[in-house]
């Protein structure tokens, strides 16, 4: 048995303490906990204790990290950038198990501990990426938990062959399904849904849809989903991502759609876009009790520069996104980042108490909101209960 | 005589090159230049170089820097958050010299070379910020260019006293004359820029005007201005902040404004605004050579803790907000928190070319684009090629 006891940390809502932890799971929190015989002692010296973050939407298969500047190219249209990114794949042969290993190492330094990553999957990259990416998965998971969302980027319906590739995806151990723009995509929303759904009850797992449809198409893609979920008992089991349709439909809309998503625990995924365009009110949603879960997106790839692979710096976007200048609104986002994404990731053992894992991340700042203003790297990260990195620097 | 010779840097768009400085200013740029007799060298080892960046916009008066985490108050109008702003300062008794000074020395740290800040006047608090910030623009002129603007941010003609105020700060040497909301705020917006324009004239100087007014009622406000730039003859020297208006207007209007805007070289302010309000569209008025100027606005003061003092995480805000991901994106965002902004504040010995000042900033990074999304603290600064910071420390 290993023992390891952390004195004086200042976790969010809560006094300072110390910590015991026994086998990688958080035995006692309390003041003045008594060494035991053995233990490893770390002084948290009144640092912040932060829960592992969570990066709960990112494309770790395609993440450029480690490789020279990528200049993104000029485009108009998301179909021409799906373009540019196969044909850099095919040309710089990217390997998604290289990149990904580098994605998890800047995502574990900056305290990150679960992460929800999508894999490209067409009919010209095949399996390679998800592939690459569960290998990662499989070596990496005692300091990163990820997990694998078999996701048609390129489209699904309108390119023959890749259903039976995200099937045999599963088959391989991919954790979730994705989908994407079931109208403006993969022009048929019955039919790209009713596939999506057929392959999750195939294979037991749940879904989570890129939904970057604007306004009342994206709206009526909503109602699919909704009734989708109803009808198969997949409540609690969907997340959809962007989601920008809530920024884009009147409050009365936007209200019946709430509705529907606290009836079947339907997730929403926001991390505060980029761009001026309509996106989902954070402050609104999280109030109301919808599931939230948020994440870095694609880190440096063919898509654009500016992600990070630090959730510090998304929690930081996603208030300046939404407008947030409260502290009870920047530790709502503190909030998603860690708890609401465990949530819908569906992560049992998470979460700051007594029974559950060591997935820490101790910082040094004044308070947890100022860490979220001046995102400095944790100087210690912790995945149960063992150091994962310290200093920005995965040991 | 003094002569400093920077060998093997990076300049945005330039080859490596080295840089003698004579006197404060660039006199030679070359590849392997001799270093004159008692010359200091200093070894760029292919550091990126930045021209000193320009914080164009922002609030030294009020900055809360230094000081115990502001928490944020609950407010529903922007009334009652000035409201709350004068409270706190009565009560907090904010000592202005001293939180400009603190500041300074963050943005000298972060490779600012040039700011221009507004100080508030009003009834209550009367001369004391901007006196406090024009007491700290002269001690600290040889590291950091301040120019001040005498600012009514309680509003002027709905609180009788305040033009009084605002004539003796320009008297004193307020270097600017501000504005704010003429039709939301000040309730007369004829009233309110006639007056602007009278203060501009008995003693000569520039104007820029807060304008946060929205869609057509902000339109306008710039057709007002517009008109009284044109007949008093204030062309190239009004800047109108924040401009959100151009954000909220229809296309048709959107180009006779900016035709407007350049006939008569009035300025815009934007810094890539947080929440998800229309913001003026950049790319657009950047090709349509409209001046442009940026900055951080108030750093962690009593609207809110999210803006810091690094011109750097504003460009990459800048970029995030206008959905900037190409490489000549990024650059144009470069442009304008430089050269676009020296110009707007007619800093007439700036620019990367000899005979100019020698305000510049060193970074280690692949390349300009790449400091902008990592955003690293450069290791030297220089203000008329005397050192005022190294790794991130003002010296």
């Amino acid at each position: 048995m290993t023992t390891t006891l952390i004195r004086n940390v200042r976790p969010l809502h809560h006094d300072a303490a110390d910590i015991l932890i026994r086998d990688g799971v958080i035995a006692e929190i309390a003041i003045d906990i008594a060494a035991p015989e053995g233990a490893t002692i770390i002084e948290g010296d009144g640092s912040l204790l932060f829960q592992g973050l969570i990066d709960g939407h990112t494309h770790m298969d395609k993440a450029l990290i480690g490789l020279p500047w990528h200049s993104t190219k000029p485009t108009t249209t998301i179909t021409e950038v799906i373009a540019n990114e196969r044909q850099l794949r095919r040309e710089e042969h990217i390997d998604a198990h290289i990149q990904s290993t580098r994605h998890a190492h800047a995502a574990i330094a900056s305290g990150t501990t679960h992460i929800r990553s999508f894999a490209d999957i067409d009919t010209e990259w095949g399996l390679n990426g998800v592939r690459g990416l569960m290998q990662t998965r499989d070596e990496i998971k005692d300091k990163l938990h990820i997990q694998v969302v078999a996701f048609p980027q390129s489209g699904m319906l309108i390119r023959p062959g890749t259903v039976e590739l995200l099937d045999q995806a599963l088959s391989e151990g991919a954790d979730v399904i994705g989908g994407l723009d079931p109208s403006a995509i993969d022009r048929d929303p019955k039919g790209h849904l009713d596939t999506i759904f057929a392959l999750a009850e195939k294979h037991d797992v749940d879904i989570d849809i890129h939904l970057h449809e604007p306004g009342e198409l994206g709206a009526f893609s909503f109602d699919l989903i909704i009734e989708r979920t109803r009808v198969l008992g997949w409540k609690g089991r969907v997340t959809i991502s962007h989601a920008f349709a809530l920024g884009g439909v009147d409050h009365i809309r936007l209200g019946s759609l709430i509705e529907d998503l606290l009836d079947q625990e339907i997730a929403i995924m926001s991390h505060g876009p980029s761009g001026g365009r309509p996106a989902p009110p954070v402050e609104h949603l999280y109030n109301a009790g919808v599931r939230l879960i948020s994440g870095n997106d694609g880190i440096q790839d063919s898509w654009g520069p500016l992600n990070r692979p630090e959730m510090l710096n998304r929690a930081y976007l996603v208030c300046y996104r939404n407008g947030f200048r409260r502290d009870d609104q920047i530790e709502s986002v503190i909030d998603i980042i860690t708890n609401k994404s465990a949530e819908v990731m569906g992560i049992e053992d998470y979460g700051f108490a007594v029974g559950n894992a060591a997935d820490l991340a101790m910082i040094r700042e004044e308070n947890h909101c100022a860490a979220v203003v001046r995102r400095p790297m944790p100087w210690l990260v912790m995945k149960r209960g063992v150091i994962t990195a310290r200093d920005g620097v995965v040991v």
